[in-house]
């Protein structure tokens, strides 16, 4: 994890030799606006997770986070419950390399904890916005998190959130206002056109503190789970993510090549001519991609 | 115009035919927050670029507009006294494209109006945030607008915008608390370093609705450009630039390359094979760039 967060010459090396290893992790995304208890849902969930024998690995995403890898203290306690199991494994990753962020480090890093044979790889994201819909995209599930007396609803609507969500909990379900939440986010989710055989995401409730309905919510993903390997789309999905996992590496190969000061900067020595007006910028385009 | 924003095919022949008539315009970029007079003060510009038979063109950029391209009925208000002037023309676009919106857009924009023989061309950033930074970066030389009563001082240091403009402009100076806001702006100027012969960007006052102080800007912004092109400057500035939109060519080139149904989409198969671990994505990554 450390190799791949300090962007390590090994990583190819080391991805080569992961390889045949993957494609068994569950990978669950789990968003939401902060303060509808994301970090002690996510500890409940391990709890019924461990409580099935599964091995669960935890990676907090912090998009805008200057900190380093490892797992920070804040997780240890956050999670504090499972930190002597060694069938649990949590660990914060900070987007702070200069190739791309997460788009480059988060699958990578999803890649190592599935081919160390976790069954399930909860990813947590930490922070708000694109970020969430981000992570989304690198997850097979995506559960959304919810809470009463947040205005939810119309957060859901706005962020966009109606599209990406597998799975809703509507968590601190004591709460006043909780049905409510129910009610006008199963209405939002009926509006939208389904397919024949499509999956019909779930508004669950929960009191993650107490563990209350989260055995619930793992029943849920486990249907998801077969659905996603039944409709074909589990292979959709990962195939929509490889690829772009695939293209981002290609690209970075690339702008490091052309940039690189050892084979004279290509770049630049086409940059100099197109100030000149000596050719234009596609004609240069064209060249940088015929050299490679 | 309508070719660049409409990403036409024709655009690379386009731009062939334009780029040994490029490198006159002088490029200025226009920021500040809503509300300091941004439009007012282009406007003023214009009459006092006319005054001294400049050519003038207004490029008005949005990039958070849905709307398509054309001077909008909104900008021919807002620079209503220049409507009727063949010396000037003003155009709004919108970042609407998909093969990546300004950063694809703007430097074509420019060159076509650079290739049309106006002197001087103003980007106005219409909006707020991150764009003003990237617009800053297609610029030769960069304003900075602000005007009293609005906290500007926290804004600037906030926004980055200490770091971009190489001229500062206080306008509707006839307020209340202008005074306050160039001291400050210029006590914040003066604790950044700046080595021997670097510019110090100056800070002027102006009451745009009124052309008060606004032959002073002109003055500056000649003198910002004398600078520039002693001091080898404007060279390096443009050739970062082109360096830029040439990259940017190259990999949407390679994007769409990659991509095309038309060519089995080797992407595509390389992600298929990737899920079923045939192949770890650096080795994908590196046949694609390999296959070009």
């Amino acid at each position: 994890m450390s190799q791949v967060e300090d962007e390590s010459p090994i990583l190819p090396e080391l991805m080569r030799a992961l390889a045949p290893h993957t494609g068994h992790a569950r990978i669950v995304g789990i968003t939401g606006s902060p303060g509808v208890g994301k970090s002690t849902s996510t500890n409940a969930l391990i709890g019924e997770l461990r409580r099935r024998e599964q091995r669960v690995a935890v990676l907090a995403v912090d998009p805008s986070s200057p900190f380093s890898g490892g797992a920070l203290l804040g997780d240890r306690i956050r999670m504090g419950d499972h930190v002597l199991d060694p069938g649990v494994f949590i660990r914060s990753m900070a987007a702070r390399g200069h190739l791309g962020g997460l788009a480059w480090t988060t699958p990578q890093a999803l890649r190592v904890l599935d081919a160390a044979g976790f069954d399930y790889v909860l990813v947590e994201t930490v922070g708000v916005g694109q970020s969430e819909v981000e992570v989304a995209g690198q997850a097979d599930s995506t559960m959304v998190l919810l809470a009463p007396g947040m205005g939810d609803g119309i957060q859901a609507a706005k962020a966009g959130i109606l599209e990406i969500g597998d799975l809703y909990v509507v968590n601190k379900s004591d709460r006043e206002g909780a049905d409510k939440v129910r009610r006008d986010l199963r209405a939002m989710l009926g509006l939208a056109e389904r397919c024949d055989g499509a999956w019909q995401p779930p508004v669950l409730k929960t009191v993650a503190s107490t563990s209350e309905g989260v055995a619930d919510v793992v029943d849920a993903l486990e249907e998801h789970a077969a659905w996603l390997r039944e409709s074909g789309e589990l292979e959709r999905r990962r195939v929509r993510r490889a690829r772009s996992e695939v293209e981002t590496l290609a690209l970075t190969t690339l702008r490091r090549r052309w940039g690189s000061v050892d084979e004279g900067d290509r770049l630049d020595v086409l940059a100099v001519a197109v100030v000149a007006g000596e050719i234009d910028p596609w004609s240069a385009a064209d060249e940088l991609v015929r050299a490679r």
